[in-house]
């Protein structure tokens, strides 16, 4: 039973609400990367079907994980070496099922999540409580401004938005790396009380 | 009660132990105020002694929080609105008692902390259970290679070192915009469960 993270660049709502895609975010990768890593998932799919992206993806984590920046810091190599670039989520499922030996469910996260949800507790319980074989969980985060319905609507598990306390007003802007990290958390922290 | 954020550059541990100084990071201030805005974060303070560091801060937030950034993303506006540059923690303190007509106790944070450390439980009790006079909490996160002793030792609470799960093997090496934004959830979330 395998965690596994998706960041999706395409297919994405721009900020008028449109499907499209982004471009990789430097920083998204590190910070993921090593919060994956920190959190034991077991591949993080970093998802574009642009193929120039794909290679500077590819030169990147290159350097990282076996190149000059990941002799220079080791730890750093170790998150890298998590990264696979794909065209799409399917292909990354299917990788994700041949290091599982089963089809990991598909878990999306975002802002605009309220209804339909899984509680938090119930998502964390089915990964520390899982019996050998249990399928695994693929989470997806969605750059730009959020996934595109399309990702949505194949979704087996839906995440509940995170919100912030009352007093903060409803205001709710965070990075997709933070949003990551503490989706990562929630459902895979321990010591959390 | 408020609750305040402290990014500390100076003195933080170098990569050799010893007590040095870094230079500011761009995406540390996106992230950690659009975190800070979503949790609720009274005043985001970037602690650094150097005037040129302090003039280089000073310069994006004003781009940020009311020049031509702030104009094109309004959210972005709202969350460097809270952005503080000063010196030291002194100062972060003094102007955090300003606000608040109380001194904040000083929480401190860091892969490192493991003894003496107080409950993620507890430590949020004491927020969200606070009666009204009492102090809030002014959390700090140290960059480089962690806060300094000098630091640590001022602190009336220290916060458990962040972990994941038994399967990563003890890796634990989160950006420190990622181990600040799962403080914040930790603290400030609301619908954890």
């Amino acid at each position: 039973m395998s965690i596994f993270l998706g960041l999706i660049h395409h297919p994405v709502l721009n900020r008028i609400g449109e499907i499209g895609s982004t471009a990789v975010t430097n920083v998204d990768l590190h910070d993921l990367a090593r919060a994956g890593r920190s959190f034991g998932v077991a591949k993080f799919f970093v998802v574009t079907p642009i193929t120039l992206q794909q290679e500077l993806v590819g030169t990147m984590v290159k350097h990282w994980a076996e190149g000059a920046g990941g002799k220079r810091i080791p730890t750093r190599a170790l998150a890298f070496q998590r990264i696979e670039v794909v065209d799409d989520v399917a292909t990354a499922l299917d990788m994700a099922e041949a290091v599982d030996g089963v089809r990991p469910k598909l878990a999306v996260t975002g802002a605009g999540l309220r209804e339909e949800v899984m509680p938090w507790a119930e998502a964390r319980r089915s990964i520390w409580e899982a019996a050998p074989g249990d399928p695994g969980m693929m989470l997806l985060l969605g750059t730009g401004w959020g996934l595109a319905p399309e990702i949505i609507e194949q979704a087996d598990i839906r995440l509940p938005a995170i919100d912030g306390p009352p007093w903060a007003g409803g205001y709710n802007h965070l990075s997709v790396r933070a949003a990551g990290v503490i989706v990562l958390d929630r459902l895979l922290g321990s010591s959390r009380e």
